[in-house]
């Protein structure tokens, strides 16, 4: 997507050896590009959260081995050592799943590499193949949403259609396009005029900063609001459409996804506002049925509530929001039951949030 | 309520023309007291929100009289600089029907003076009798609140009853007691165990800096959470109740409320949990009958959602949240469907939130 008009990807291989990001722990005040060099910059990009968003870390952690292989020294034993890099990176994000899964296909791969010199090339591969594959799968998610847009246009006379989200499912969580994203920047690509409502999303203020962010530079039309307004724009007929993501879906189409979305859900449905989330298949959990019971809710640190870290005096500052000693509780997802979801939007296509309808995408 | 283990209310007459108020822009991190010695002081302090909450401004205001008499020199024409020290003190926030209410019967009592030292005298003494009776409502709404958290503490063995409020309609909106925090307080000071799920309250943080200030202050357990936490909280079945306040109440029990407060009535109606609107009965206003439709919501500063203030370094600073040029809509109202609200809790008792119900309190 378009940043100061030229096109981005979240990652990319500069030369041999080098890979570049773009450090998202500065958004959308100050638009950094980091070099990694080493699997110890590829660790420290996924746990600083220089990069964050599923699958966007798995592709990290999967340049990383490459990385790690350019480094070697071609001692005998760059097995044992790959082994290791590999279990080091998955330190970074413990509970990341693509991480693993990234790991995993490493590896995997790498079991054939005769020498250093093929398990370097073959590591490139690798990751770039799957840095392909996200991208694919997000922008067959743009075309799959797409016409839900389309239709809704057709309907509103060509008026923009507004389109409500929360946090960031752009492109910055993945490697281009997004999944609750792509069909809004293909609909805008297109021509059909698309504003967005994005959600502050409070305590990370992942949609004021990022999703803004990433709008804005593209040309979308959007406006921020506080968390609490969706609500009041569905009443007044000002929102046509939900579009979020998904961190996990149920085999029947539970929704885990950040922490606000289900109040949203509610909303929509109060108001008879489809709601949809955008997910590649990888992140339905197919041994999973009933979300609110199975899926287990992270809980994060006190200070990502009690503290707020925005700009000032030209850099980031924290500043305290409460009483010092105040106690907190910071929950990180929750549960939208398949019954206020419309549909998912996958990238083998559209469908309705059941079982049947579930596993015959996966079987198509 | 107690501050530092001592007794207090939100504005006191500290001694013949010096009223005092606790200075809230600060709060929770430091706890200022301000002298009002003039008109001027009052329209400062009223302006700047040095007190805020439709009661308190009201009670401000009816001072704020009292003072611009006592500083008035007895030329001839008190009468006429009486009139336009209303005007004045009336501009400083032009929305609040309180403030209008306050200085309408300021001045309706007033033109029965024959002197200016008699005109003192009954200024100061309506001043102190719209104050007792501001506080007074919110004890009653304590005393007809109180046993619907007592009946659940008992099916809950006296385990603690988890309360969700959003905002502050606390004692700091008030003179003392609050709306929605006046059972509350009541409940815990005759030793129901209570625990109160205070909703941070985007963008003003109202919930964060002066509901958690004044619960911790009084001692009652609190947890502070994002706005968008509810739901999840709700569909785990840790929220027992929700009450809230009201800034506009229609005759048919529609509730206009800090933003946000129509999600968590979602949410509430969702998992059947009783959500109840706590509110003196001048705030319904009986010529209003669908509150989505009637009830004008105001829209404020961009600023207040672009930026947050936060505490820093020993002082207030604030923050930059988005992209710099980022849009933004700051809505400050939204209405809960009497369909969703439980019941009703005023000084003349709990009601049904409909029509019929609320006309036969107002005659009651």
């Amino acid at each position: 997507m378009l940043v100061h008009q030229k096109n981005y990807q979240t990652i990319w291989l500069k030369q041999e050896g080098l890979v570049q990001v773009i450090d998202q722990r500065h958004l959308p005040f100050e638009f950094i590009i980091r070099d990694l060099l080493s699997l110890e910059d590829a660790w420290w990009a996924i746990r600083e959260m220089v990069v964050r968003g599923a699958p966007l870390i798995g592709v990290t952690a999967s340049f990383g081995i490459y990385l790690g292989l350019m480094e070697d020294s071609g001692k005998a034993g760059w097995q044992q050592r790959l082994q290791s890099s590999a279990e080091y990176l998955s330190s970074a994000r413990p509970t990341a799943v693509n991480l693993a899964y990234a790991l995993y296909r490493q590896l995997a791969t790498l079991r054939e590499a005769a020498s250093l010199e093929q398990a370097r090339e073959m590591a490139l591969a690798t990751a770039r193949q799957l840095k392909e594959q996200e991208k694919e799968n997000c922008r067959l998610i743009g075309e799959y949403g797409m016409p839900l847009i389309r239709d809704l246009s057709k309907k509103k006379n060509g008026e923009p259609v507004n389109i409500l989200t929360h946090c960031n499912a752009g492109w910055l969580a993945t490697v281009d396009h997004g999944t609750a994203t792509a069909p809004i920047y293909l609909a805008h690509d297109q021509g059909i005029p698309v504003h967005v409502w994005v959600d502050e999303t409070r305590p990370r203020n992942q949609g004021a900063r990022l999703t803004a962010w990433e709008l804005e530079q593209h040309g979308v039309p959007y406006t921020v609001v506080a968390d609490n307004t969706g609500g009041l724009l569905m009443q007044k007929g000002m929102v046509d459409m939900v579009i979020v993501g998904s961190d996990r879906t149920t085999a029947n189409g539970d929704v885990a996804n950040k922490i606000g979305t289900y109040l949203k859900a509610l909303a929509a449905r109060d108001n008879n506002i489809p709601f949809y989330a955008a997910l590649p298949l990888s992140s339905i959990d197919m041994n999973l049925s009933d979300g609110i019971r199975d899926i287990p809710i992270e809980q994060r640190k006190e200070e990502e509530v009690k503290y707020i870290e925005g700009y000032s005096e030209g850099g980031l500052r924290k500043v305290l929001l409460t009483p010092q000693k105040c106690r907190v509780a910071n929950y990180g997802f929750d549960v939208t039951p398949a019954a206020y979801v419309t549909s998912l939007i996958t990238e083998k296509g559209v469908c309705k949030p059941n079982k049947q309808d579930i596993e015959k995408l996966f079987q198509s």
